[in-house]
């Protein structure tokens, strides 16, 4: 049986590290996606203002599994 | 006038054949998006186990044309 | 606080320029997305019919922020 | 049946404007090749004299179709 | 002693699969083409209607070699 | 705990069609190397006589998890 | 005899187009580097505000000559 | 009115961890080049001796504006 | 003298962090390869699993120099 | 007034060295193509048998200018 | 029939010129793989210290074919 | 205790060979300069007239070690 996926981009920014960034980002995608399998971390990016950083950023392409239900490819449901 | 598409990424797996995973792919898009008119296969891979080939996968870059009655340019109801 | 943006790729085209079509993508993005921050040009593509310019064409990385009610990451009714 | 084109690299500079360089590359690949159906701007530059900008230069990714003639694919009689 | 080969890219379509549009786009440039060795496949594309595939498209990186006679690099004799 | 995989590239090329040459590559893989996972098809080519394809050729990236028994990580044994 | 040059990558903005983008970034790396050459516009984004774009910007990879007579290779003086 | 920025490249190294060398980056930039806005990291690399790692290597390039003064584009009193 | 290093593809995952995996595989490497210098961090993957990080995953090159022995190039004994 | 040029990519191969390859490469594409204004390497290889080196091969993207005379594009005559 | 080849990266460094470090890669690499047909180099680089240069080194894809004994794909005994 | 290096690109041609432009490019950036660490060619080129190569151009990036005394990270004075 053939399976699909989806793969969407989201970017996401942490006051504290990387790492949270990107547990952030996958938090906030999970309020909407189901089947969530995993992200590649495609950049990171540091924000500054005088001097200091001030956001940890990553640009996270995100897989996630579509189930056979006929729900959208692209989609608001799933 | 001008005319707007959007390009969705999926990934499709087929116990097959690459091609096959192509057509489950688009079938699995067409249920959901209209006016798809192309996709650009971007990575070819095969899953194995035990030495076997379990399934060919295709990632694909999916283009489809956004019609002009103001549905959402990444929406559920395409 | 973390904050969380999308990013989808359109293609636009227009009869004029390729500032035209880069402002009729935005327009049509920005008739069902909201908080778009920006959008890198990935390429300029010229169609041609009988020796001349029918279309001037962009494919566009349009980012938008996603607020925090809860909204799909992937959704129409951002 | 099959389709087959075939896809040339030319460099064109204008005193004008990238797209006006685009025209003129487009019109002079016309005077010796038929069915030109697109090209993709590979590159923007700029040359530069004495702090002016003496010309605007693209690179260009042309596809014409070959015809069933038998006509060479790599042909001056294009 | 030296040898010169020539690289040229086109574009073929079939609309059977992909490796017809390959063996397509090699048997017509080899219609005017002589000592082709080799074609790296660049791009898989499928173009799509009303939800079918209507065709399996390629694009090649075809390599010929120059023989010693003088022909030309460019040339519509080889 | 964790898990550590090796990635290797190998070509393969076959009389019949790009698949046998997947298939052929990774039998052998599998002659010497336990645990493969997947493989990613890096390239695909064809080789050309007499206007003739010769074989059908792909490079692959080849993943294979290594075991915790200290067996070499670049290694004949595995 | 030998010539050297430098390469230096900028990032300009203008409310107008891109391509006023590119002047106002050329005159203002001619205010402190001298024997600028060229210039390849290396990326093409738009930023966005409440729908409307409100600044065009270029990332500029910019070519000078440096001089005979020992000026720094890296220097505020060129 | 147009905003001109640079684009500058530098490697820094930390005996901590990838993080610890970005900071360190960016405050040795920050000795000399006023009004950084933030830096993308190009390469993340670890040095190794005895099997042990040594330092944590990043490339990054920093972006930071320049003011309207005449200060130099490529210049130590930035 | 001239020096030859090896350059190896490894993955590593960790449930705790990319850093512990970059230790991991490390680690795991140094076991049978002597003379490890380096490693380049070519990607950064999360894994999921119902909205939860599952583990850590980097893709490395691993530079290790061979010695004069005649030890294999690609070998376990290295 | 504009300017057009052309790209055409070809590969030469030289028992002696790299430079001896580009310049049999030029001399050849030379006897058929006038206005050559210079080539990319786009690729060095070398070719190996029993252990020796049999020739040093190149990848070149020559340029060369394309007269007003209306000579084709993709000539022989050029 | 088929035929599988490896593909592995070494780096060489030799204190003469990049050809010299190619040709002392490709001995070190000959004393243990049979079967090397070609290398391509990935990159070259110059090792630098008080302004002058102590080593040319490259990176090299080096390619060799697997016997049908069942020697290992990975293996010491190439 | 922390490193910082600086990245910077120049270009640089001989009327003899690539290795002769490596080094002039080289001595040149060394008049102005300090800690010359290193330099990876980025491209080669070769500049043609009337069908002779006039000039053998490189591209590097140039690394250099910054020392710890405040000096400019982007500065003539170094």
């Amino acid at each position: 049986m053939a399976s699909v996926a989806r793969i969407t981009t989201i970017s996401a920014r942490s006051e504290q590290s990387f790492e949270d960034a990107i547990r952030q980002g996958i938090a906030r995608a999970g309020q909407t996606l189901r089947g969530i399998e995993g992200a590649w971390v495609k950049d990171h990016v540091v924000n500054i203002k005088d001097g200091q950083i001030t956001s940890w950023q990553v640009n996270l392409e995100v897989t996630f599994v579509l189930d056979d239900s006929g729900a959208p490819v692209d989609a608001s449901s799933d």
